[in-house]
């Protein structure tokens, strides 16, 4: 079951020159900031409601998201649906023919189980999926 | 003041087709479905938490958003936040140097007051404020 949208992960090339809109001139607050190597990104939350805004920037020159940046330029990345049971969730999507870019879930950038939807079956957009904090 | 994040917008070229998704298979409930012709979309609300999921679909050829589905392909097209005042965060955002594509709140899809930022001064995202029922 989607108990709600955790965040919403946009690609940018710097962080801090982002924070001048979401931060200064909008107000948000700003939650966790770390950097995650397996990944590749350094990532800041910023906090509003229920759901919260994900920056996301390289760590160095090979990581995947670059990729993204070249093609796309910054944007909208993805989107991460907070799930209670992620295993269960990954086994009825593929089921029903959704394809899986992580079969089995891994470490986000908090701690938290997440595995990513291929783009493909989804109508062009990045899911990712986060277990519940229980 | 940025409340909550209203809703994320999805743009799609057949609202039923994605429906399979997000309803079917990930359990969504479904609330309004609205044909906007000032904006030549029809749109579909699906329910989360806090944040909907609005799917976007062309209402004609001429349709403004054909140019976005033609360029990205179906894919997250602007997220939405509920502000709190919106004349007064549209003032707060021109006088930051944030470029407006609607300088006036004009009525969004569900006759609440609305505005768009241009993505040219946010990074890439089509950012929509939404003014909070009061």
């Amino acid at each position: 079951m989607i108990e709600k949208i955790a965040h919403i992960g946009i690609a940018v090339k710097d962080i801090d020159k982002h924070l001048k809109l979401y931060r200064d001139i909008l107000g948000m607050k700003i939650g966790e900031r770390v950097k995650v190597p397996d990944q590749g990104v350094e990532v800041v939350f910023l906090e509003t409601g229920d759901t919260r805004i994900e920056l996301l920037q390289p760590l160095n020159e090979d990581a995947n998201i670059n990729k993204f940046l070249e093609k796309r330029g910054e944007g909208q990345h993805h989107i991460c649906l907070e799930v209670d049971d992620i295993e269960a969730e990954l086994k009825n999507l593929e089921e029903n023919g959704i394809q899986l870019i992580d079969k089995k879930p891994r470490k986000g950038a908090c701690g938290e189980m997440v595995a990513f939807l291929h783009p493909k079956s989804t109508g062009g957009v990045l899911i990712e999926l986060e277990q519940k904090k229980k």
